[in-house]
């Protein structure tokens, strides 16, 4: 990364960093308000929040974010709140590391703080300096919200049916991680005054973005080197996790190969290379790690052309525009 | 009830359920909106949204409640998202006699479907025909909707609790009830233009009103006649709910009686009417008839005068004060 947007957009994350840590004032309490600052204390890559503040900049927004930040904090709270209540309908035990908040407090607990976190995510949008552009503002986060919740409901839908097509599938990534990436950077240029179309665009990169991310997480996931990536690869084919690259292997493969993967995605054998190694070779029979990297490269293409499409300051669009890269790199 | 006020009424809530049946206008994925459709369609009594709708009417809102009703629909989904939270929380089989969304799907549908009726709370907000007014309302509407979640945590926190103070359990029952019947009429005189003097007294009635109301909910229930109620009398005794008579009755016994009435509240014995007639006789003993019903009075006549002091339609206020009383009859 070159060093001047380097060092930009840490300034940019130590903005926001300061700010998190005060932006919710009430304390008491203690048993609701401790573990929003739990969690939002846990870390997480700060993306969105990033998104909304780069954009802001683009359109003049001050040095010191006046209009950027009410939408990073809000994004960032709306975040960790979906990734509250989550982990909670998932029963996971551990997010970044650490226990998870119904872990550590109970259900109860996390139901109530992530309703709260998702009121308080309002509330910092309203703290706008433009009163005005909170109308236009309010639109495009509740149209986002929702999304969010529709993609998890989609998810949670198709874990039960095994007829999901791939327009299915993008359509439930785009709602459940694409659109927030996405509303994360209209918001922050409509907060800025960014005039619609610029909006628009902005959107788009994010939304064309973020599906590009998850395919190349999911490709990643199978087909990346573990020493680089630090993750365990076919962790997904372990957990029978029905990725875009399994239901597009499963829609191109003959009868006899498509029944096998279908067997192989139903059960947990103790020993999982050898599932790992025969469903990695049955997607590369079906030539999914190209076919699935080129539809990435084809989204993330259609994502700079929205990005060069925008009227704004050139430094910081080139900016956002490393921002993507680093999300997108081949090792990440 | 006068005629005129009855009809005025009836009018207004029969607005508001067409309006309801349609607010929300998307239906998929059906896992999501159906169980946010079920809850809306189940009932209640519908006080919170007839409370905005009249305070709009005061300052001038038209026949088709324009400005009113956006207010109305938020505040009745907010209101059922955090029954159908708290029903989750509580484990509650049976809400308005029907089966409970959590009962009726499961604890995760429960979870994101409330989710998603709290961001369609805003979402209506934003549908104010007065944009510029929406920045005053959502700050109104954060208010409320945080001490609501604080009220929830305070009631789960003093469970725990023997030590609750008179005023601690006030400061609950506040935010637990009385905020959000306040916030509805002073968001819907918002959305129709009073200014904040207004807005603010009608807050105050709205808030002592909701005050005078649990502790005449609490006395009728011990008090009560079951026959002119329609309830079990003393149930909150037989459930060991520490209402706000229990307290003051601990607060003022002498050490044997107190000693002998946390006895009784720690058990749950299977002929529950020696343990009901008991502690009933113990609050006679300590006047807290008289004692409550004459601080629910104070809170009533109170809020009147926050009521007259209202620069609103006289015809509407009027009204205000029919609803009121209906909520405080002695037989309700």
């Amino acid at each position: 990364m070159p060093f001047r947007e380097l060092s930009q957009i840490q300034e940019l994350n130590r903005l926001f960093l300061k700010n998190l840590e005060h932006c919710i004032l009430a304390t008491e309490p203690r048993g609701l308000y401790e573990p929003i600052e739990y969690i939002l204390a846990i870390g997480g890559k700060r993306v969105r929040p990033l998104l909304a503040l780069l954009a802001a900049r683009m359109f003049g927004d001050g040095a010191e974010s006046p209009a950027g930040l009410p939408v990073a904090l809000a994004v960032e709270v709306f975040h960790n709140f979906t990734l509250l209540h989550d982990d909670v309908m998932d029963d996971s035990p551990l997010r970044r590391g650490q226990p998870t908040v119904h872990e550590k407090w109970d259900v109860n607990t996390a139901i109530l703080s992530g309703d709260l976190m998702l009121i308080k995510s309002y509330d910092l949008l309203t703290r706008l300096p433009f009163p005005e552009r909170l109308p236009e503002l309010m639109k495009t986060f509740n149209r986002v919200a929702t999304g969010v919740c529709e993609g998890q409901q989609y998810d949670v839908d198709f874990e039960r049916r095994n007829d999901v097509t791939i327009e299915e599938y993008l359509k439930m990534i785009e709602l459940k991680t694409a659109v927030l990436l996405g509303g994360a950077l209209e918001m922050g240029a409509l907060a800025a005054g960014a005039d619609r179309a610029d909006a628009d665009h902005l959107y788009a990169f994010g939304r064309l973005t973020g599906l590009a991310f998850q395919l190349h997480d999911d490709l990643l996931d199978t087909f990346g080197d573990g020493a680089r990536t630090g993750k365990l690869t076919g962790n997904d084919i372990i957990r029978n996790k029905k990725t875009f690259l399994y239901i597009k292997a499963v829609e191109g493969l003959a009868p006899a190969e498509r029944e096998e993967m279908i067997e192989w995605f139903s059960h947990s054998p103790e020993d999982p290379a050898p599932k790992v190694a025969r469903v990695t070779e049955l997607m590369r029979l079906r030539d999914i790690p190209k076919l699935v990297s080129e539809m990435r490269d084809n989204f993330q293409t259609e994502a700079y052309a929205h990005l060069d499409a925008v009227k704004g300051d050139p430094v910081w669009k080139e900016n956002l525009r490393v921002v993507a890269d680093t999300l997108l790199r081949r090792d990440n």
